[in-house]
């Protein structure tokens, strides 16, 4: 029998190792397992909302059954199995072997085992060898997976100029050599040697030729000097405040904010009962996954396509963060716990970051006849987590503000994957990639990601639908001058994948038909402000574009099913498609102003590699806003305090008038 | 004969009053002069270049002739005059009369004496008496124009219940009365009655019904109490340097960045010679105008239209800034000096604040092999100024980084513009606007700005040209698993106007060709990332879509000539069309790799206001980047000082492990 402080909390580490030995004790002790997941399993969302509502309106509520998703493999088999275990009642409720083409998520601990696997075997050295490389030289590798559960592994070497260095970076220095390796026995079973050219041509290996340094790390860069610090200073501390429920749970209120922070394996920071002044907004809110299909088309490239969540997990890959380093001001840090391959509890420090920040002006109007300002700053909650997924980095963000809005940032930034050229194409190029460095391409690619947001504007009936701005027919009566135009409204009646067409305006919103604005009468909602994206490139008969299932549309909309939480599908791995959003979709259910639904918000970047974004690239910014419209009587930042110096105790920069420095003629103080 | 520091700085003082005096001085002295605009009249590209590049290489190049542009009416006429100074010769060099159908922007002086001949007008106070307005009502009024040089002036009144209180919200309460003054002898020549129902019928005026008070001032609202102070501090400073030119003139430099600020009655904020590393930018970036046509098509709204800039002028309505209230850090300000009606200096105190801020993380990347993270943060240098127009406000920004990003970011605030609406329809509403206080509608509006980039990328021959992602079509030899996507690009050959393609991710870059990348041979280039907006919603043979002649397409690309800087011509009010970027490009010039080029960048919002943006709308902010594309050979960050502690001296903050707050069970710490 367990008992928790709240159904919400993430696992233990004590809940981890129980679970995993539970399961094992119902193998052979002969048999190990290899834990890929061991997590929360939600409890439904029927028992979950009374069970929250019971909590709010003071009650204690009879505690909720505390169950664990689990899946793992018998090690040394392809057998992937997917459990479910009742803690309450110390049972395994289901323990069932998936496949065919199901396949789990890789971890890291397999990671480092695959790459020690590839640079032993000697096929791999063989190949090696023609590339005739430089005494010193230390391949590094990034794996990416194949059909069956395979690794194809991307060779890398140091500089060989700078071998010593653990930090230098290999990307620079592709090689033209990727064995693959399977995951029963781990045997390299395959040594790909790549295509180099502009074509799909693979080319007997020749030697290595040398090529230039490109390093990022600090010490090997002229730095700036003209750099003054900075400081973010919260002499009374922060405004928010953690409230730990248990021993992983938190609660965060901030500025009439409130809500339960969570953290798992898979999709790292959930945020649950998202409340505003007390008003229910957002049952749950996660990233679900991402999907990065690379452009070439060519052998092994086209099997490019990682998804970062399902394939690795945004919370096992989360870095560990640094006081001062990952943000400003007053910090506050939250860690989690997952599991590790043996089925111990692997804990993950500082992997949530919790700050406030400034955001500039938050709305000013100055009365021209008086001259007074009237103004308020706006001041941010910021929920931050950073992934490192081989290369690439992700900076993940919830931001909250004092004007009722709820932004998701995301900061792509890291190394580009890299890949050989040959050097007679470094100023010809191939038109699927950019030379970043001589002899080294960066493939064009795609960063399609899907926030799932479960709303609750209001309460759980919520609907869909959207606004679009039309120009009213010119016509004596109705638009005699033809400058007129009106808003449309359109109410999404099934579940679907829809699309945002912006040279209309078309936004979608989020209402609850059941509670109307007491000022104007309409329905309150939440609107949705996401960036145009380029749809996924790969053609639709294509196994990544059958795979991505949340790539195709801007906005999917489907009713509620608890396990229906990852939009690419529970397993993502090598996987073929028909488990994601599309197909939930697809069952073209009628959405009534009664529904229970989920919305789906797709975003991402179609990414033609510049010169300028290696050897580390400048954060490129992307924000999802979800806004009140006709939700609140009025502008909800009205009861900020002003910003006033006698607060904000800023510094006046005074240049002295003196003689210019820029060579031209003096002033003479001559006029006319 | 005059000299000056620089033949960029803003005319002084002294400069402006010489001017208008040499202009009176041709005048019979019976004649009265009404000013609007007396400002620098820039040197021709072609003379100014050559003598930039003589400064820079260090040698004195002989001075250019200082001119002033000059416009003005004959006081009691409708006679619109624009004149030509040569202040280096002390002559008249062109004074001619404009007309038919051109006509002056307003200006303060003139504003507030319209409003106060509105209220004094018996036929304006016999309909408010059909009003039956509260003792003590002060009507307040709002002007736009309309055909010939008029005022259509909107009237609004305090809050009775608050009538003493010089900044009470009168957009709250607008009134259904709105008179015309015609601007050679400032009469009312006509008093409108608004139409107040869902279609254009004008009915009898009625008594007013009292209506709930809706302020922003502080002093008005609980405000929160919750919200601890934030500090930014420079200990050392601002990395930025200010260096005056004479008494109006500014080169300012910040890490690697360096440019000369100047600043006008029209654009307000304008940047010259903008250079990164010394290697040559831009050569002229401003916001060169707006539009903000209304959608409600009903007489006299339909003519509601403003072009901001050229109307009124984003120097002559910017803000006098505060210092801690509308930035934090060590701030520095510019001032500025336009003219007012009777041709004397009219100070204008600091217009511009420059100011840095932290933007979060810059790049990152950790290896995941030995767990070490390099870090920098992303520092901003900001200069910003903030215009009132009326009701609206538009926080105007231009912001550079260490990555050679520049970023013009707007942000839309202030106050919507109102109109009364029968109370019946307060829960039913009009698909042309959204009522936000009981009777009080806010129309649909769009803003449509205009960003002018002359470029120099490397030099003052560029094109522009753009790139797509585009699927390959599936092939056995180039595209065996219809995944592979490749990047296609165009170069302009005519001067156009021209839109993004966010299916296809196309972008518009800048680029020179005669300037190729030392390691991928592209040319070099600087991208355009802009937001979609919708293109103006008047129809084509409206007014309104004919004025805004260059609302109709996301890019306008067009030869350089030196009269050419205002998107929307040079007089925007109560234009007719045909002297904007739209007639500009219509010469359709062919564009070689040797053509001067101006960018015009055009973004926006279609506003369907919400009751959130009521009484003051949170900001709405958009940004449009120019990005370096294969410019330099490696991301031009990475030399920025790593994010350390040390520097940032940020501050741990910890929660106690305490008993949950929630009400929740207490956790028994119990395990299976």
């Amino acid at each position: 029998m367990v008992s928790v402080p709240h159904p919400l909390c993430p696992l233990t580490g004590d809940e981890i190792q129980s679970t995993a030995r539970l399961i094992e004790s119902v193998w052979p002790q002969s048999v190990s397992l290899s834990f890929k997941v061991i997590t929360l399993s939600e409890p439904p969302k029927e028992k979950l909302v009374p069970y929250l509502q019971a909590l709010e309106s003071g009650k204690t509520p009879s505690a909720l059954e505390r169950r664990v998703f689990v899946c793992y493999y018998v090690r040394g088999t392809a057998n992937l199995h997917e459990a479910i275990v009742n803690l309450t009642t110390g049972t395994i409720e289901s323990n069932v072997k998936l496949g065919p083409n199901v396949h789990a998520n890789a971890v890291y601990d397999e990671v480092q085992e695959v790459e020690k696997i590839a640079l032993q075997d000697p096929r791999v050295l063989a190949e090696l060898e023609k590339l005739k490389l430089p005494e010193g030289t230390v391949p590094g590798s990034d794996g990416i997976e194949d059909d069956d559960r395979m690794y194809q592994v991307f060779l890398y070497m140091r500089d060989p100029a700078n071998s010593s260095e653990a930090d230098s970076n290999h990307y620079a220095f592709p090689l033209p050599v990727s064995p693959v390796i399977e995951c029963v026995n781990y045997k390299v079973v395959r040594v790909d040697v790549l295509p180099t050219g502009a074509d799909a041509t693979v080319k007997p290996l020749t030697a290595y030729q040398p090529k230039p340094t490109n390093e990022y790390i600090p010490e090997t860069q002229e730095l700036r000097k003209d750099l003054k610090p900075l400081h973010v200073n919260q002499p009374e501390g922060p405004s928010f405040s953690v409230t730990p429920i248990g021993e992983t749970g938190n609660v965060l209120s901030w500025q009439k904010w409130n809500f339960f922070v969570g953290f798992n394996q898979r999709e790292g920071m959930v945020l649950y009962n998202v409340k505003y002044d007390n008003r229910p907004l957002f049952y749950r809110l996660s990233l679900s996954d991402m999907s990065v299909p690379y452009g070439d088309p060519r052998h092994p490239f086209h099997k490019k396509s990682a998804f970062d969540l399902g394939d690795a997990g945004a919370g096992a890959t989360a870095n560990n963060l640094k006081l001062g380093c990952d943000c400003l001001g007053s910090i506050q840090y939250l860690s989690g716990v997952i599991c590790d391959d043996k089925g111990n509890a692997l804990p993950m420090e500082n992997v949530i970051c919790i700050h406030e920040q400034d955001a500039g002006i938050g709305w000013k109007h100055t009365n021209y006849r008086t001259g007074r300002a009237a103004i308020v700053r706006s001041r941010e909650l910021v929920l931050q987590s950073i992934i490192t997924v081989s290369n690439y980095e992700y900076i993940l963000m919830f931001i909250f503000n004092q004007a009722g809005e709820v932004t998701y940032e995301v900061r792509a930034t890291g190394i580009l994957s890299t890949q050989p050229i040959d050097h007679e194409l470094d100023k010809v190029g191939v038109p699927f990639g950019t030379v970043v460095h001589p002899g080294v391409l960066a493939g064009v690619h795609q960063h399609i990601f899907s926030l799932r947001v479960d709303p609750m504007i209001d309460g759980h009936t919520n609907q869909l639908a959207y606004t679009e701005a039309h120009r009213i027919p010119r016509d004596p009566q109705q638009n005699p001058h033809g400058s007129g135009y009106k808003v449309v409204e359109k109410t999404i009646d099934k579940t679907s994948g829809l699309d945002i067409d912006y040279d209309l305006s078309r936004v979608y919103k989020i209402t609850n038909p059941n509670s109307l604005n007491p000022i104007n009468g309409k329905p309150v909602s939440y609107k949705i402000q996401a960036p145009p994206f380029q749809k996924h490139m790969g053609d639709e008969d294509s196994f990544l574009h059958k795979r991505a299932e949340f790539a195709d549309h801007n906005i999917y909309v489907t009713t509620h099913r608890d396990r229906e939480l990852y939009a690419g599908g529970w397993y993502t791995n090598q996987s073929r498609g028909g488990t994601g959003v599309r197909s939930w979709a697809e069952r073209n259910e009628t959405l009534t102003p009664e529904s229970d639904i989920v919305v789906w918000v797709q975003f991402g970047i179609n990414h033609i590699p510049r010169i300028e974004d290696f050897p580390v690239m400048p954060v490129e910014i992307l924000k999802v806003h979800l806004k009140p419209v006709n939700f609140f009587t009025k502008n909800p930042a009205l009861d900020v305090p002003p910003s006033e110096q006698t607060v904000n105790q800023s510094t006046l920069v005074v240049t002295k008038k003196e003689e210019s420095e820029c060579g031209c003629e003096p002033s003479v103080g001559s006029k006319l």
